[in-house]
Formats: structure tokens, sequence, C-alpha cells
């Protein structure tokens, strides 16, 4: 699936140096620790290199700590995923011959990124290419939500078809589309980044006419119009384009997509005060973070009908959420089990990057995509 | 919700045709049998009117035989869904002073055509109005199908998240919108009607560069031609439109929407053979008619991985499906209860269309949605 042309100059750029090191300090081969498989198209941009050696973590499950612990000694970068903690102890572990801890994910909560910046690691992810998969979630999650697509599932699923009594308004939920008799939309963002963007693109056929966000507070207000008029350009059918505040947020988006980062500042910003203020057609998708949205107020908004629907891919405290959770106990909650990115073409293309970054990194080079550690 | 502006001008004209015709021959009231009821927005249309008496069947389940036949007795007007057959038994007991059958759906395999011809009785119908609700169902099961949503929403749902074990490509499927490694997708249509192209339009946005169809045998190449040209006018980022034969339409389509009405011309054009010819990472969608698509085959290509999965809304047999469906049992197989046109909004105007149609028929005036079944 992947050409050797998508390959970034970086990976060649870094063989060139890699070996020329090797030979000048006549040493043994740099080691990279590979905490997963990354799959048959990408793990050779890594083995198949003879300047460096990989140790692989072989199993389909988190990387053993005890194992990494032992094999990170002496290596000059590390590829992780979320599950791996990037911590003081598994830093002074690998020693001072690391250069850069490279992750295969958008974020980094389980890094610790001033422990990377006192030893003067440096720190890859992959943001942006997973942009287009999220938002496809994101457009799916508002169409499940409103047109009750677990409730309904539910019926064929559990038998109940064939003795469903049909009625002129049964199964009905909100329509996302525009029609004669509902001529407007109103759709709403919580932080509006590449994601946001994304899919505000993606629902312009669907009539919608509005866009309300409320996104980083320290962005000026002639940024904020600029954005808006290019936003108004790009999509000529769009009525109005607005940065407003978190009430205005909650009582005027018939859909509100929540894309915010996670972290201290935006938890529960999603909390009964906000979801009581919201219209009673409205629906809630959260493709951003769990910890965005309280979970026990969700569920009261659901079963009190505060709301109409909810579509959400991520949970506070997942994956521990089991049968039991509340929000899993309300029909018109539509659950996905973290899969925003989960598509073929966009974990290749963060596999990938992953490992681009590794090697750009270690050799000293820029890197595709690298999070300053300092600044953070 | 329903303004009165937007109830249309034939009702007014009803009226006004209605009062003459009931004082000029001295007789009751015209009646009108309405099969059921259409909701507290729709039915004063009716029902507010001094001028035609309703007979209401009031529960909310299909409407009972024997209590139809009792009343249909000198009916001018018969307001139906699809569960009531019309047929030469109903027409006999409604007499000679039935005009007008109106049926709330788009549609009519329910009604035997040539019996409302040989009476010269009209027939109404709902088509056009839910356009929208059918495409936005259709965009939902083409990322469905693609995202893996009934088989992620069950880790969930069945408590499974806690354990499930994380790799770097699980749960993925492929993307709907194209990417860097991923620059090209076509969708292909099986029927390319007005609910085909809104579909296409709300795609525009996920990157789809081509789209091929297979529709009405009879239109020319011209014809063709010429709306091949006007959908890449309409749509620029669109590679090529062309209307292909069914082979193709099998090979080429990454997407596939099975979008033709029912009846035995179209029953079972998706089988074995076709499915066989398909991409593996293809998805299926079906919001047409059920018939259409061989279930046991379907369920064969799922099962096998001829294809990545399907999104039906539409199952032939429905709704007698239960849990011992193959296709019920197929975990890549996304089903809905036949919802595509149950949002408020969509299943609100079908009911004004009727009624609107219904009034207008009776009186002999323009129907805002006739079915000329001389013709048929």
């Amino acid at each position: 699936m992947l050409s050797d042309g998508s390959i970034s100059q970086a990976v060649y750029n870094a063989q060139t140096r890699l070996t020329a090191i090797s030979s000048h300090l006549r040493i043994s081969k740099p080691k990279v620790v590979v905490c997963r498989d990354l799959g048959p198209d990408v793990m050779p941009l890594l083995t198949k290199r003879d300047d460096i050696e990989v140790v692989l973590w072989t199993e389909d499950r988190v990387s053993d700590r005890q194992w990494l612990l032992e094999n990170v000694k002496g290596a000059v970068g590390i590829v992780i995923v979320f599950s791996e903690l990037v911590n003081a102890e598994l830093l002074d572990a690998a020693g001072p011959n690391l250069k850069v801890v490279s992750t295969m994910s958008v974020g980094y909560e389980h890094i610790h990124v001033s422990e990377l910046a006192k030893r003067n690691i440096r720190l890859g992810y992959t943001p942006d290419v997973l942009t287009d998969a999220v938002a496809d979630i994101s457009v799916m999650l508002a169409l499940m939500a409103g047109r009750n697509a677990n409730e309904t599932m539910g019926i064929v699923r559990e038998g109940l078809w064939p003795k469903f009594i049909w009625a002129p308004f049964s199964l009905c939920g909100p329509q996302l589309s525009t029609s004669g008799i509902s001529p407007s939309r109103t759709v709403g963002f919580l932080g509006f980044g590449r994601i946001s963007q994304a899919t505000l693109a993606r629902l312009i056929p669907f009539g919608v006419t509005d866009c309300i966000y409320s996104s980083n507070p320290n962005s000026s207000a002639s940024s904020k119009k600029k954005r808006n008029e290019k936003l108004l350009e790009q999509h000529p059918q769009l009525k109005s384009v607005r940065a407003v505040d978190v009430d205005t947020l909650a009582q005027e988006s018939d859909v509100l997509f929540v894309l915010v980062p996670g972290g201290p500042s935006t938890r529960h910003l999603i909390n009964e005060e906000f979801l009581r203020k919201m219209k009673k057609h409205s629906v809630l998708v959260n493709a951003g973070r769990g910890t965005v949205v309280d979970s026990d107020a969700l569920a009261k908004a659901l079963r009190e009908k505060w709301i109409w629907g909810a579509g959400i891919d991520v949970v506070e405290g997942e994956p521990d959420v089991g049968k039991d959770h509340p929000l899993v106990k309300e029909p018109r909650c539509n659950i996905l089990p973290h899969i925003g990115s989960a598509s073929f073409e966009t974990r290749l293309a963060m596999a990938t990057l992953a490992v681009d970054n590794c090697l750009a990194g270690i050799v000293g080079q820029d890197m595709p995509a690298e999070l300053d550690v300092k600044a953070l």
C-alpha cells in the first residue's frame, strides 16, 4: 500500500548521516526501540536499514514495562504509542544516548514533557494526518445521534423489527440537512482547529447555514475576524461564521462538536449547566477528548431529554467503560471505542510519520512533526 | 412547526370548490377516510375544515381491514400509508364517489395501480420531499459500513472495551475521505435519480474524485452526456462522471449506493455474481428497496470477505427480519429498520403533501404530486 515515493526525504537523509556517524565513531549501530509492531508496510522502513539496530516488542499488547526498561538502555530513539508512559524512570533507564521519543499519536498525555525538556530529548508526534479520519467520524456521529442509530439498530439486532408498530412519526429524529420547512441549521464547535474546520467543510452540502465556535481565548479579535471572513469566502453557502462565548454555543447549536484537546483546562467544559442550555432537538458529538464532557451530566441530559442525542468516540476514564457505565445505558448515546483515527490510510500515515520523526530526530535533523518540549 | 404559509394554495382552492359542490348537490359533506393519525401539525388541515367529513383510524397500528372496508363506503378520498392494500376489493367497497387515493409514501407497491386506472381514480404520492432525509441516511450508512460502526459499538455495548487490546491497526476500516496515500475515491450508484445525486453532492467534500452510475437503460447517450457535463460543472472537484454497465459498477466502486425503485425489474440486481466482482475494501449501501439485494448473497460476501462491509436501511421481506436472519448475524452488516425518511421534518412534509394531494384530487384540481396511473 505504501509506495517508496511516500517515504520522506528525511529517511534517506538520516540514512546517510547515520552511516557517517557509525563509521566515524566506530561504535555498534545506534539502537531504536519500537514498542509495537507497525505492520508490514511500515516496519521495513526501520528493519531493512543496515545502519540501525531495531529492538521490537513483537506481542500484540502493551509492551511489558520491565522489558522496556531493560531494552531502552543505550537507545538513541524510541517509537511508542499512547500506552507507553514516558517519565523520568524510563528516560533514566535509557541514559544519555537518547535523542528522540516518537509517539504514534496526536495526544501526549502519556509523556512527561518537562522530563524530556530537562534532558534535551526531542519529541515527535503525529498531528494533521488524522484530520480527515476524525472529521469523517464526527459527521458519522452527528448523523447517528440525530437519526437514532443506536436505538434503531437495536430494534433489528434484538429481533423486534417483525413486531414493530409503524406510525407516521415513529423512530423519527431531527434532520441534519435543512429542508423547506426547516431552512436553517447552526453547527457549533467547541475548539476550532483543523478537525473542526474539516468537519464544517463536510457539512456544507447538508445545507448548514450558520457556524459558531468557541476557541482559544488567547487569539485576538482581529485574527478571528480574518478567519471568519476566510471561511465565508471558502463556503459561500454559509450565512454566518462567528466566534461566540460558551453560553451562546450551548443555546444556538443544532449540532455541537466537541473537538478540543484534553487536560485540566478543558475538563468538564460540557457539564450540567452547559447541557441544560442546549436545544431540545440538538445533538452533541465528542470526538475530541473524553475528559471534556462530564459523563454523568450527559447521561442525565439524555435521560431527562434536555437534548435529543449524543455521538461520542471518547469517554472520560476510557477504556474502563463497562456495561454499567451511565452512558452505555442510554439508548440515545451512540458510543464508539475511540476509533476516530482508525482507518487503514490514517494509521498507516501515522505509523510512517512516527518512524520518519524518529529517524530524523536521532540524527538531529528537522523532524516532519515535532513538539517543542521546551515551549510546552 | 408548520406555518400557515406552507399550506399549499391547492388546499384553499379545494375548500372553495368543495363548498360549491356541497351546496349545489345538497348532499351530506364529502367523506375523507384517513387511515393513520397524521399528528397535531397535519390533522387540522383536514379536521378544521367544515366542508368535509373526516373519518379517522385513531389507533397507532395498521388500520383494521374490516373497519376500512365499512368506512370507505361513499368516500371521495382516502389517505393511506404503505400498510393499506389498495385493491379491487377496497375500491369496490368505496364505490363510485371515490376520486382519489393519496399515499404518504414514495413507493406504491401496496397499490394496484391498474384498478385505479380502470375506475378513473387518481393517485397521489410523496416523492422529492424525502430526498434529503434519505441522502443523509445513505452517507451515514456509507461511513458506518467503512468504519465498522456495528462491530465497534458492540464492543462498548457488551462491556468489552475495558479488556480490548489496542494495536496500531485494530478496528481499522477503509476511509471514506481521500488522503495523501490514497488520493482517489470512486462512488458508484445503482440508480441515479434525485436521492443519488443528493448523496453525491454530500460526498464531494470527503474528496470523492470519480462518480459512476448505472441508471435507466432507456435514457439516451446524449441525455446522459448532458447530465454528466452538468454534474462536472456543479462539482468541479470531480475528475469524472460516467454512466457505466453493471460490471464496471461492481468492479470500480469504492462505495456502492443502491438507490433504485423496487419491483421485478430490479429484483436481485445485486447478487452473488455482482458481489464477487467488487473490491475487497468496498462497501455496499442499500437505502432503496430490499428486493434489489439478494440477502443470502450479501451475507456470504460479508462472511467470506469479498467486500468490506454493508450499510442497509431496507431488507427483502422486511419487517420479517428476525435475529436469525443471515444479515443480522453478520457483524459487518449495519442494519436500520427502514428509517430513511424518518426525520420529523420529512415525515411532516410527507404527511402535509399527502393531505394536499387528497384535497386537490377530490375537487379535480392539479395535485402537488400525482402519479399518472394510466401511464404506469
